[in-house]
């Protein structure tokens, strides 16, 4: 159903791989969930099915009703952590569709009144700063 | 979870209920599908749960999981309706979120290379061109 097949050469599969280093805030048998390094906002999160899918379209059910239940779990965590008034989810596909990285992934962007998103190509965050932010996340978590 | 409590009386529990009427595409025993009124794109489309959940962070487990089964059908047929490149997926939570119908809803908006969202305040669009729209999307579903 995908446009094309999935290519486990990307950077969300190094990451479930270990091979590339990221900042987890979640993780559970079906579903991993770490910063985003280019963040619409502060607390900017993703969330990633284990399971290997290009996006929303050829997914298995299974695998979506599993990064819902984590989407939701980290969502109430990143809102609390940051104490923000709302949430803006974004699931994108293909180039046309906003999809940078072509493994399924749910975006999470705390958002406070007045406060509108930056661009995704807004830069590389200090790894500090994300380190800092995935660490709030996690207590929040707990 | 919510913010505040979910109120019945908001336009999409009136749909649901079948008090004022909309473009629908794609119904089942969880789920109503329907077009925008006020599209952000050409097809963008809306799924909806029959249970009530004001957002993301209400809603049960297994409310999200038939979301998302609905959420994967009618995108297919949406991409398939209007041959696009790629889909934008949206979902807001409270107004700084970008929320403006209080029940849980999911956007589907399909996209083509180099043509840019419309923002969601941009005007009605014509009723016959969404009538037209949806028997696109319902022939894609069949």
């Amino acid at each position: 159903m995908a446009d094309t097949a999935y290519d486990p050469n990307n950077i969300f599969g190094k990451i479930l791989r270990g091979e590339i280093p990221a900042h987890k805030v979640y993780e559970d048998e079906h579903t991993l969930a770490f910063m985003d390094v280019m963040p619409q906002g502060e607390g900017h999160t993703l969330v990633i099915p284990k399971a290997p899918s290009r996006g929303l379209l050829d997914a298995q059910p299974e695998t979506l009703a599993a990064l819902m239940r984590s989407v939701q779990t980290v969502a109430r965590a990143v809102k609390a952590a940051f104490d923000a008034d709302g949430l803006t989810i974004f699931q994108f596909n293909e180039p046309a569709g906003g999809q940078t990285v072509f493994h399924l992934h749910m975006h999470i962007i705390p958002r406070r009144e007045g406060v509108p998103l930056k661009r995704h190509e807004g830069g590389m965050a200090d790894p500090e700063i994300l380190a800092g932010h995935a660490a709030r996340i996690r207590a929040a978590l707990n």
